[in-house]
């Protein structure tokens, strides 16, 4: 596995490049550096005390024997299938390292997975998951269900969890629960918890102080991708190297504090949205963690000092070439509100040459015998070379491959960018207080002791009026 | 099958429930009324001119027994997998169909599918496209390819076509090329029309003058849903039907002149991005069909009269429950920039149960017994909820089920949207310039003969600066 570091292009975000208008000039370059450079020793700080646990992930190499003791256990068990129910954070980072790490037919060629199938449940769609449970049924004794949630009261887990256990019992008796279900949830306290011991589950852990969106490099993530062949260690390793890179003093030197920086600028500028867009399709559910990351940790009303601020730049998911044929339009044309950052791959796994023309269609010469990585690349060069014509600033992030070193990379790169972000901002990057009213009005509407008085505010609100109606 | 229609919801857009900063006066919808009114007699010129051919397409019914026969034939060949080689419009629409009508386990199960397993290609990563062609290749003689192309000289489709092309050559023999392929092309000129004759392919056509985001309705669309057991007859019959209620030329009868008009009235307001958030996993890939038809159709920097005015609103796929856990904060508490479109169903094809709560765990009880589809629902309603709280605007579409009927109405129903969107904005709905140049870029970086001009100007733009990469 090669162990070079990712790296963070910035230059088509400059005036250089894209003008004073839409670009970063020099004044605003030292400008920058020079609001951002006190927050190093403010995020360090936070980090002594305790306050961003999140940074010591990468350091907890103790834990992945145990992880690894587990799925081998699970994989001895007889395991095909293993199906992870949880939602937000407890699935979004699982997603994305099985798409970024194990091959697109994983699912489907036995040839082509070294552990069992993996499905993610992060929804409470009784079709969907109908579908796979009447498929699953017949095969319970080769499935385990990993239920991940820090309380275990979030209504979607909760409710497939119960869906589940009832299956399981029904099917396989009360110990099937226990050899099925693995908990990954708070050590001590907590409904999951209390139904964990009860039932006398094998258990993994939430770790303490460390939000959903952070948590990927924990047990929430690192069991779903040990026991699908992941290199779990490598992708430690990655995130340690990267923070010796995101701890440097020196801006220009600090990959998180530019990419936080830049990001920053642009958003002051009118730029609020922020799309990221592979050029690889490995890549591509990383986009959908990081919209999550970037959202929750940045999208808040009030700052530090209790003003009306109402920020929060609008991540986007897009994926190179799928979106040149769906998106670049607008991205050209439309409004230049928009701060893109592609993600590019130099070195590919596995390539493909691309056949000879037909001697009907010499117009497709300029083709054959090339390699389609190098197609996608230019792809990716065109198209940027397309937008910066038009003005609009562009970074990428460059891989030299994809493995677990620099996916692991990434993933620390992007959340302590996260951290530089919302100091800039000036907000409390680590809560999520508008997630709550959904969660009580969801309690109401179904009928949860306690929430009346907020059921009968909801009614007159989402109750369908027949004169608003077309 | 039910054939009620779909309902567009508007009341929480209006100042009545979120108040006349964010929300639509009485007043402002007359204004809307009254300029959009004149519309409908433009669109009906433009279609009576023959210069909006998809409106026609759903009246196409004598082409769907060729796109029948044509599914049989291949199924009787022994068709167990169709490849779709498509990119935008071209792939996005058989993609939602596929995952609206079809279960979620289809490729994985056997026992849940009419036809064969289903693969749209719409990128060219090699990594991807290796490990399918790894798997497929010892079944080739049990696959078909359908490629789609108006022109064939798309380089992501002329590519994937090359490479299937020498793979079914080499180990098929010509003949091999010939059985397995199908092309939908251009019905009688370009370059995949000249190799489907060339070898013998059978055709089908890509409709003249309908752009590729307006096509699903077409061969397009229809061949990969028919043969794998979608009611192409319904889907068109559901278009039709809403054919009957977008042609009214009451506004407030007119789902999609409302529609329009209400975002429309937000984007001016500055409210430019515009979040469709299914509740409904079989409808989430419909946002991204949406993401392309409302982008390319309505990003434009030139309105008709050659003023620059860089008008596109931003579409936003979002889906319920699942980004409440990973968008709601930002949507809820940063900038009020967004118009929400919730897509609600009211009855479901299968519904789960939730089971017991554990004794240890009493604070469940209030889910227990209840059906999965009113959590669902319920959820959908408290985020609703949440957001008017905060004076978010937003629509719904309700949906009483999801069949073929319902999805051919809700494709018509966004694509005349659109239409009365673009002339509302007084733009050019239907070309897309801003994607040519990203092409020409494209075939110059590949070495393509009469584009050097063009790469030595990218060349400079594109090359890696070691100056301002950290």
């Amino acid at each position: 596995m090669k162990r070079s570091l990712l790296k963070l292009y910035y230059k088509n975000t400059t005036a250089e490049v894209i003008g004073e208008e839409h670009g970063i000039t020099k004044e605003q370059f030292e400008n920058l550096a020079k609001i951002t450079s006190p927050v190093t020793d403010l995020l360090d700080a936070e980090r002594q005390a305790g306050k961003t646990p999140y940074r010591q992930l990468p350091y907890k190499t103790e834990n992945l024997k145990n992880i690894q003791n587990l799925a081998a256990d699970l994989m001895n068990q007889g395991c095909e299938n293993f199906v992870v129910l949880g939602i937000g954070g407890s699935a979004l980072g699982n997603i994305a390292l099985q798409t970024a790490l194990n091959p697109y037919m994983y699912n489907l060629d036995s040839d082509q997975r070294k552990g069992p199938r993996l499905f993610v449940f992060d929804n409470v769609d009784p079709v969907q998951l109908s579908s796979f449970l009447d498929w699953c049924t017949p095969q319970l004794d080769k499935t385990i269900f990993n239920v991940i949630s820090k309380s275990g009261r979030t209504a979607e887990t909760a409710s497939q969890l119960l869906i589940v256990r009832k299956l399981l019992t029904d099917k396989l008796g009360a110990e099937g629960f226990k050899n099925q279900v693995v908990a990954t949830t708070d050590p001590e306290k907590g409904t999951l918890r209390a139904i964990a011991n009860d039932a006398g589950l094998r258990c993994l852990q939430v770790p303490d102080g460390v939000g959903g969106r952070f948590s990927v490099l924990s047990d929430v993530g690192l069991l779903s991708a040990a026991i699908c062949g992941i290199d779990i260690e490598e992708l430690l390793a990655g995130a340690r190297a990267m923070d010796s890179k995101v701890s440097e003093k020196d801006f220009y030197k600090n990959p998180a504090m530019i990419n936080a920086a830049i990001n920053f600028h642009y958003y002051n500028q009118g730029k609020k949205n922020s799309v990221m867009m592979p050029y690889n399709y490995a890549l591509k559910d990383l986009s959908d963690w990081y919209r999550q990351l970037w959202a929750e940790s940045l999208g808040k009303t009030k700052d530090l000092n209790g003003n009306d601020v109402f920020v929060g730049p609008t991540p986007i998911k897009a994926l190179g070439t799928t979106d040149q044929h769906s998106q670049v339009q607008l991205y050209r044309e439309g409004p230049n509100d928009k701060l893109f950052t592609f993600l590019q791959v130099e070195n590919f796994e596995n390539d493909l040459e691309i056949g000879p023309e037909p001697q009907c269609a010499p117009e497709l010469g300029f083709l054959a015998g090339a390699k389609m990585s190098k197609l996608l690349n230019s792809e990716k060069k065109a198209t940027e070379y397309a937008l910066l014509h038009d003005k609009r600033p562009c970074l990428t992030v460059l891989f030299d491959e994809v493995n677990a070193h620099t996916i692991g990379q990434f993933i620390y790169l992007y959340e302590v960018t996260t951290s530089y972000a919302g100091a800039l901002f000036n907000i409390n990057t680590y809560d999520q207080p508008a997630v709550e009213l959904g969660k009580e009005a969801t309690f109401a509407l179904m009928g949860k002791e306690g929430f009346e008085e907020l059921a009968k505010k909801i009614g007159p609100v989402t109750k369908i009026d027949e004169n608003y109606i077309v």
